[in-house]
């Protein structure tokens, strides 16, 4: 891939890329490159709109009635239905609902339950660890013998035996964005008997994802990153469809009960996806996610990915060609097995972050020595790149300057 | 009590009632008696410009820094704090967050966790039943011989024993509003040794409460109701300040945790009230809630209590004027034994109810026979009730004359 060389060249590509117009739907004050969009991704028109006509219009002057007349109850699956060709799901195997660690929960609760002789969970260590501390509660909760096994990445494969019920990753690494294969170790899962989850938190609207191909089990993953749904942003769940009349949450409420308006004693799970709902969400939450889903209607998640990749190389490229020595990547070198962010090490991260950030450059920092910038192609612009690793290169100069003369000064 | 006794009366109350100017906080639609603030309060301009302040500044302009210069990170802890004086609680003993159900979820399965050799959770047959399916969901996953004793109100006090480990009840029942002697039963259950749990959802912000002198274990409780919080916030859940640090949630995700940014792969419950918090909440809801909790703070709760009483009995004096046969009170008598809100029962609830929203009297039905109307002092007027009561009679006058047609046709 030949990459643009210089700015010209940049406003070049800006000037063909046939995503280019979508950035027009996002509210972006000038003069900021946002590259922290893996955290929280930035608000769109859109998303404005729709919670302010939820919340003015239909809570302001419907109230109760809008439940029924504009829809509320059915929200959680209509949200769903447009995530599901995101992950490569059909319409009524997703579900949006609490966050992504209550929805955890959930799966995680209901494998327990149809674990069998089994006793086992296989997961990652040093992954974002919301994941784990779930599964910790859900083992102490349990009273029974539940094994957690948290190993580094590369051992995960070989801890996945006949006594694990169930394996959770997180496909893209919060830190590196490096990527785990998801087909293969779906099926390394299956081929011992094991059911798996996966986290696609980082993955969502930012990768190709074909979770019907792969026949993953469960999925979950959070709105509020590439899918721009708000800060806190309700989270969706997957089962697969014919897995979802076997698996019932550990943690059910109401909204989730076969008939919620008899109001009866005895919980009885609603078919399919509608268990997984508990108790009364938050429309004003749900409204604003609406809105920023509307985006992704025309929007082909190949060129998504192509443009990704092709940010980061631009990104990582420049980066190499400042030739800085102490600036070192942390994410893996192959596009192919990364995230849509990028992840360097410097011993001085902090500080080169509060540099980056003071001059307009957004992204964040990762102890000890981390800093991320997220790719989002649907408003970062190839220019965009250009310039910040602009600005990276003079921090950096005058992050070095000042470190030889402080040396000089020791020595 | 001496009641208005007309409508200039009622406006004559108006008048002169402290809590009248509240009313224009609220965005009302004129021609609209609004009576079912017992399932969704009213909107106010407070939480309106909240929400959008929220949505388009701090998130669009601030994006991923807000979580500092927003304080976000805080705000579950500072809408706790705005709560507590409304339950009688401390700022530090109460927190915002998920839903009701997940909440009860938190605190029951801590309490389970500790249950020593106890096994018994006791609870109301025929209450609002998500709390009940909560306990359900709960004692499956813990696999061990937990038992659910649901009896009927009036048996509760007797089935705590020894064996009983923690007691779930609503304070204030979803249908007749018939109160619990929250004291009396706390007292109760602490003599037995057993920890109880109070769902507040109608209680808080329509009467007055003291968790802290009836010495309450834990309580849970949602915002859409008399808090006006709107359509599905966020819950909140409060653990008596010295038990907190015994209390471990079953459900433990990054927010709980005592270092969260330190990202380890050890769940260590933060201290007090944090380790509550699972996942990341929406800032969005938050804010809406926010909005609508500052019209609290220069609220007296007796005012509150008082008017409700007011216009509870006006409201059932006015409809037992009407000498309608079938329409027959469903809550206690005695405005003492009642929350906020009033049942009837009417052969034909349904349609009645029905006939009732078309002439703009907004209230609601729970089958098979109960129509509630909620009487919510901070925007209801006398005169709102002396027009609803009126039309009310206009309604069943037409239906009786319907239904008197109806017979003579048939005989």
């Amino acid at each position: 891939m030949t990459l643009p060389a210089s700015r010209a060249e940049c406003e070049a590509w800006d000037a063909r890329d046939p995503l280019a117009p979508v950035r027009a739907r996002f509210q972006l004050k000038s003069g900021l490159i946002y590259m922290d969009g893996n955290s929280l991704g930035a608000l769109t028109h859109d998303s404005a709109a729709r919670a302010r006509a939820m919340i003015e219009d239909e809570w302001g002057n419907d109230l109760i009635r809008s439940w029924n007349v504009h829809g509320w109850f059915d929200l959680p699956h209509r949200l769903g239905a447009k995530i599901a060709p995101l992950i490569g799901a059909t319409a009524d195997e997703v579900l949006v609902a609490d966050s992504t660690s209550v929805n955890l929960f959930k799966l995680a609760s209901a494998a327990m339950m149809n674990r069998g002789a089994r006793h086992r969970i296989v997961t990652e260590s040093g992954n974002f660890p919301s994941d784990i501390y779930v599964l910790q509660g859900l083992a102490a909760l349990s009273g029974a013998a539940i094994e957690i096994i948290a190993v580094p990445r590369t051992e995960v494969i070989d801890c996945i035996d006949e006594s694990t019920f169930l394996v959770v990753l997180t496909h893209v690494h919060y830190k590196t964005a490096e990527l785990f294969d998801l087909p293969a170790i779906t099926r390394r899962a299956h081929a011992s008997g094991a059911r798996i989850l996966w986290d696609l938190s980082h993955s969502v609207g930012a990768l190709e994802l074909d979770l019907h191909a792969s026949r993953a089990d469960f999925a979950i993953g959070c709105t509020y990153k590439y899918l721009n749904g708000g800060p806190g942003a309700p989270a969706f769940l997957y089962v697969r469809r014919d897995l979802q009349d076997q698996v019932q949450p550990g943690l059910a409420a109401w909204m989730g009960h076969a008939a919620p308006f008899d109001f009866t004693d005895d919980y009885d799970p609603a078919p399919g996806m509608a268990r997984h709902r508990s108790g009364t969400p938050s429309m004003i939450a749900f409204a604003a996610l609406e809105g920023a889903l509307g985006v992704w209607d025309d929007i082909d998640l190949r060129d998504v990915r192509r443009k990704s990749v092709e940010l980061s190389e631009l990104f990582i490229g420049c980066v190499e060609a400042l030739g800085s020595p102490e600036i070192l990547l942390a994410s893996p070198r192959a596009a192919a097995r990364r995230g849509s962010h990028i992840a360097f090490s410097h011993p001085r991260g902090y500080e080169l972050m509060q540099a980056l950030i003071a001059r307009g450059v957004i992204g964040d920092f990762r102890a000890p020595d981390i800093i991320r910038f997220a790719l989002t192609p649907l408003y970062l612009r190839y220019v965009d790149v250009w310039d910040a690793v602009t600005i990276l290169g003079e921090v950096l100069l005058s992050h070095d300057r000042t470190e030889l003369l402080r040396r000089n000064a020791v020595t």
